[in-house]
């Protein structure tokens, strides 16, 4: 394959492996395994989850939930505040797959009993500390009231609880994540005392690939996991060989006197999604192609240190730079994968 | 229209309005217009560049060029380095449009020079003081080591210095920015006095809108004001009525108590990148959206806090929060309108 512009490679290999390992820590964990297909919204990638047994999905919108639905799974979570201006668009995929809400808001609720004509199970939404949606496990009486119109009306199936710990992504050690995760168990187990018939579902890679345990935890919906990224490897959830994605981008010139190479290869294909690592803004590490093999290798000390719109400015040691000229390929693995604009794009990827 | 899902809306009056100005602009200050379509990458808005009789364009990669090319422009700058992988699409490229190449690498220039057929205009690429790409003005040796090569060659047509002085975005007023501009002509008149046949070109929205004069220039390139955005805004190249697209997000979660909004928008729709507004992060402007008249007005006080894939945080004053339902539709106002990806996509998006 002749690659002459910013691409996406995918070794199916690693995806397989990764699948693998998180449905057998679910299955050793007695949890179900629900994963978020929001990393890859692909239906290729789809197909290797299908292999792997996977029917029961998690989706971050109705249009992706239409898409999924439409290759065949028939059990679809979507772990985002329904958005009730899609009400049609609801009706319309629930008429071809099994589609679970994700809800917070007795208004949002009050429109859904009206208006849903197919029986429906609910999730309520929890916030487990992230503070970007959910409702205060503490505020019982909340969480009553929409149980309550649950029970009351004829379409709405109250089923658990939902929780994303996103704020694992902000922790700075392994540690932190554990104790998040442990936070999230306690709540469950709270909720649970209130609700016994309810269940316990729980989201973050970071939790999902660290944690050991799962106490009164019911199920998990990880994403990210199925290629991983640098913010995945500098968190601990996994090593830099679990990494699926690497963008291919093309040398198009050498600075060679302050250590720097351009690429094409920028924010419309990268995103701007970034870490901070040694006070400097990092937006990927540089791995070297093979072609022969098709791998990609990490090069240490070596890394995007910014992006505009096309271009990307890698830093990295002289002593490499020095084998390097315009038309080489090198590669990037991004910081945050499911982010990536690229990823839309089927034309510009590959699937090894 | 029925809004359900984050979409944006290009008012094509303001469009129009901005395109005339930036015309008057170089017509009045006798330098030579060619639009950067780098940020529309839209050929219906190429088509009311059309209709101002723009027919010389600036784009940012050959894809571009081939685009803008079929739909009728027949002299194209790709500013950006030449990218050697794709010489068989430049010249297939070459074929229907005039397409004038940037260099500032021997490497690539001497296989341009052994692999071009078609004679082609060359820029030389020159650092203005951004440090992204280019030769350092100062060093006319190598600029000479370049001419040299086009003179020597059949193909190769030395036309002139490129510059993009993409320091201006950083700048911290609009006294900066003329000081940065001032640098720029006075580059551009040290290089015609050892290359009096060259022309200058020059290319950042924040100078080209700002400044009064442009010494020594004979082309600008500007792109982002077309649209503008609130870095333009920031930086004073524009006023908020001269904002020409906004993107209509759908409200799905409250969160009264902590003056906060959650709206379907999220990354993968408007983009990560971020301005620092006292010392916080700020990823757009809040509008409210008048359905009847299709027109948004600033919400003062307002502003998108936080971006994850599909949610945005929007933090408001509690006044305008308790008139707020899930299913309204409020505007954002995007920081860096150059980067969003759902400028890509064109079912995603109205020219009113």
């Amino acid at each position: 394959m002749n690659i002459t512009k910013p691409h996406l490679f995918i070794n199916k290999q690693i995806v397989s492996e990764n699948i693998t390992r998180m449905k057998n820590l679910a299955l050793n964990a007695g949890v179900s395994f629900r994963p978020h297909f929001k990393t890859h919204r692909n239906t290729q990638i789809a197909e290797i989850f299908k292999q792997h047994g996977i029917t029961k999905i998690t989706v971050s919108s109705l249009t992706m939930a239409e898409t999924f639905a439409n290759a065949g799974f028939k059990d679809i979570t979507i772990a985002f505040p329904f958005n009730i201006l899609e009400i049609e668009k609801l009706k319309t995929t629930q008429q071809i797959s099994k589609i679970n809400l994700l809800v917070e808001s007795l208004f949002t609720l009050q429109f859904l009993s009206k208006y849903l004509e197919k029986k429906t199970d609910i999730f309520i939404k929890i916030d487990s500390g992230y503070h970007r949606t959910g409702i205060n496990p503490n505020n019982i009486s909340e969480i009553e009231k929409l149980v309550e119109i649950c029970i009351q009306s004829q379409t709405l199936n109250f089923i658990g609880f939902l929780m994303h710990a996103g704020h694992t992504y902000k922790a700075k050690s392994k540690q932190e994540i554990l104790e998040i995760h442990k936070h999230s168990e306690l709540i469950a187990g709270n909720l649970k005392t209130k609700f016994p018939e309810a269940i316990v579902s729980i989201g973050d890679t970071p939790s999902c690939s660290i944690a050991k345990s799962f106490n009164n935890i019911d199920e998990i919906r990880p994403g990210n996991f199925v290629y991983y990224d640098i913010m995945q490897l500098q968190l601990g959830s996994c090593k830099f060989e679990n990494i699926a994605a690497i963008v291919a981008c093309p040398v198009v010139a050498i600075h060679q006197h302050r250590n720097e190479i351009v690429i094409y290869g920028g924010g419309v294909h990268l995103s701007k999604e970034q870490l901070t690592i040694n006070n400097k803004p990092y937006f990927g590490a540089v791995c070297l192609y093979n072609e022969e093999n098709r791998k990609f290798q990490i090069l240490e000390h070596s890394f995007l240190t910014s992006l505009s719109q096309e271009h990307g400015i890698v830093k990295m040691h002289s002593q490499f730079i020095e084998k390097i000229n315009p038309g080489d390929i090198i590669g990037i693995a991004p910081v945050h994968i499911c982010m990536i604009p690229l990823i839309e794009n089927s034309s510009d990827f590959t699937i090894q």
